[in-house]
């Protein structure tokens, strides 16, 4: 493709000749002659006049480079788009595998693939374009929507709600039992709280690998819209997370929390049970949050306050040897 | 069912109009009229006059209402009871797929389910009324003990042994090779130390989906009877948890550790290897165990220590800036 | 085996009777007569005299007992090589199951074991020796190495190259997508960063259950070689480890960010994205990572820094109390 051509897909301005051949994306770093590169994190902006690419994606003209620069407001952006251009996702072709065991009543959708070690439960739908890798289980009553991706050895459990355009990477766990136990003081004895809600999945969200969603106890766990969860993720049974969500890896959502949209865990962070977190939150990574969050905004620590308090008291437990210095100085004063 | 009947079965008092047809159970804020709800977390209570439920189990008579209440001290177990009268489980009736195999020497109990694409490894023994759903690799020389569940996907290693009445739920792993490297500074390699131990769970254990239990080096890793483990749950090898244990999910224990008897870990807790824990200990989530706790109790923090003195310290670090601004004064008191 | 032609293999002083018939290893509280137990962790040492062990490996001699000694001054390397000739491992001899399914192009070596329900895809090569459990699946023009075992329920993408004499656990993921999404402002939408590297694995690498490795978003993914990584641990798309590096269970380490060799990453530790830890770096346990380390060394704490420093803060946190306390008296004096 040439240079020109990329440019006028992205809508978006090029310095220098457009008539270079573009075969590929590389990094910064490492890219290769005839590789477009891009520049995002300005960390990397010290490999820019060393690169080897043929052209580079930027958000400003790089007055000092002689390679030809794609100028985009959002090259982050550019390069996504670029990239679901240049290399399309080989997913395989429509086909049901004879080593498929599609039980009774269930019904698999026009052009799906479903591959070899399947199991489909009874009544259980799929729906057109589905693929479905090899060695899922998908139990009872359960639905797949239109154009979803269940990669390898990901186990859906009964009765779940998977909507359009959702991936789910392999090795996730849907539906599995919440971590209910009743313990009677009266009888000294545990009693097992059955299960028996679901899991529901709305239309482009994405599941990381070996991340675990449990369905409700009784009611539903539900993931809204368009979010996004990373890998090694928990989702405890009746969570609610609303629409457009970011949930980084090895975050862990303990039962019945409701989170709102546009939320954005990071890294590892603890949600207790039975709080709410209202719309446009960020938390930082490793963060604990025992309370529920009400106005918007970014938080950090544990227990989770305001990033500008947490920042704050950081910095004086930093400075903690430097005040017991001064408070040991000030009792010398006094004489002691 | 009855209302009258309900309270009959659960032996609890009745307030109100037991001819009421009970058809399910809601949660208290999205019942519908024919469904019974309850109220255990005080959270909930607003919604209490609000519910469209038929009828509420509750601790105490809410005089404020309307609908019909059963009194029960202990409202989540009966909670808990009801729901497994009302929605018995529905496991997959026995039968043995022809998709399944089973190597020489293993055995198969009466009435078992064993399903599509399971592998049960040389001289497994599987107990009566097992059930072993789609995907289930069970090494060699395994036990596998009466009713018990293994739902999809799970893989447990050679020589492991489970009890009766347990259930591993899906991507859950038992029995890999605990991380053990000698590093020789003689000779300035590594050497991995085999692992040769196994893994035995102990009856009416429940494990979550995608948690790892690692095998023994040598010698066992024990879970005990009755413990509960949630999802992505690390258990290092040689580790040894006692009866009626709760592990809430993404706790991780080092090896060799042993912990008592009535001990919770809650949500994200980890715990040092070679340390003992005693009964009846309750740890915080996030807090991070790196000595023994001799002493029954509640302990939080990193390093955990008593629940109280961490309190403590926790409000006298949200105090800093206080102190940091009495300090100042105080030195400017002393002209500086 | 003679106790003698033990130490005669280990290359260790013998005191004591050699004609003494080993028949396994014991833990030091749980040998029995006939086995062999070493002493590696000082606090194991009360139970030196007390053990029913037929010998001991230890680093010195240890005058009170009268049982055998091995001599060793690594006793923990001597119990690794001795445990490797007492107990070989069993993996399962060669065979391809006629319930795996190999695609066209795919290429099987010598000596190998393929599993029932493995599924290897297209062009994708498998060296000699190498062992393939029921279960897993291996995408499309992937390379494993001669003698790499994968466990059962392994999930491999497509394009994964993995080295030689390679261990990948159950259950574990390797070259998922990576958590790649640009937000444009401009559109107010969400774009997917298809990911389309890959993952490299080097030679004698192990990898853990459970454990998830995102391929590059362009460009690799890369464990070197050696290094060892445990179980439930997430490693983010393009992060490089180098070789010999021991990555313990639970930590989470983000996209792009490179570590160096011989580094150590203690349980649950965290690891911010774009940054780069030198060689030989050890972190302890639960540390937060946030910014590039840059001298060898071991580091605590969150936001992660020298060992000495967090321990002195960790200490006069301790102290708060204390230091409150004087402050208050001081203040008293002043008449406040």
């Amino acid at each position: 493709m040439k240079l020109s051509e990329i440019a006028e897909i992205l809508g978006c301005r090029l310095i220098g000749d457009g008539s270079v051949e573009i075969k590929g994306i590389g990094e910064i770093e490492s890219a290769q002659p005839g590789e477009i590169t891009f520049l995002t994190n300005p960390r990397y902006r010290k490999f820019l006049k060393k690169t080897k690419a043929s052209a580079v994606i930027i958000d400003k003209p790089a007055e000092e480079l002689t390679l030809p620069q794609i100028i985009c407001k959002e090259p982050y952006v550019a390069f996504a788009k670029l990239l679901s251009i240049l290399y399309p996702e080989k997913l395989p072709p429509p086909s049901i595998s004879e080593r498929a065991v599609i039980e009774e009543g269930a019904s698999v959708g026009d052009r799906c693939y479903i591959g070899a070690n399947v199991y489909i439960g009874k009544g259980t739908k799929i729906g057109n374009g589905a693929v479905v890798f090899p060695g899922v289980f998908i139990g009872n009553e359960c639905e797949i929507g239109d154009n979803s991706v269940i990669f390898p050895n990901v186990t859906i459990y009964d009765r779940s709600k998977i909507g359009k355009f959702v991936r789910i990477h392999a090795g996730a766990v849907i539906g599995s039992d919440g971590f209910g136990y009743a313990f009677s003081k009266e009888e000294m004895k545990i009693y097992k709280v059955p299960q028996v809600g679901r899991v529901v999945i709305e239309d482009f969200v994405e599941i990381g690998a070996n991340t675990t969603i449990d369905r409700g106890t009784i009611g539903e766990t539900v993931i809204g819209e368009g979010s996004k969860i990373d890998n090694l993720v928990q989702v405890g049974h009746n969570v609610k997370i609303g629409k457009y969500c970011f949930i980084v890896s090895q975050v862990g959502i303990s039962g019945s929390t409701r989170i709102g949209n546009y939320v954005t865990l990071a890294g590892k962070v603890g949600v207790a049970g039975h709080i709410e977190i209202t719309d446009n939150v960020t938390v930082a990574a490793k963060s604990g949050i025992t309370k529920s969050i009400k106005e918007p905004g970014t938080y950090a620590g544990f227990p989770a306050r305001p990033y500008k308090e947490w920042k704050k008291i950081q910095a004086l437990i930093d400075r903690l040897p430097e005040l017991y210095q001064k408070v040991r100085e000030i009792l010398k004063k006094h004489g002691r």
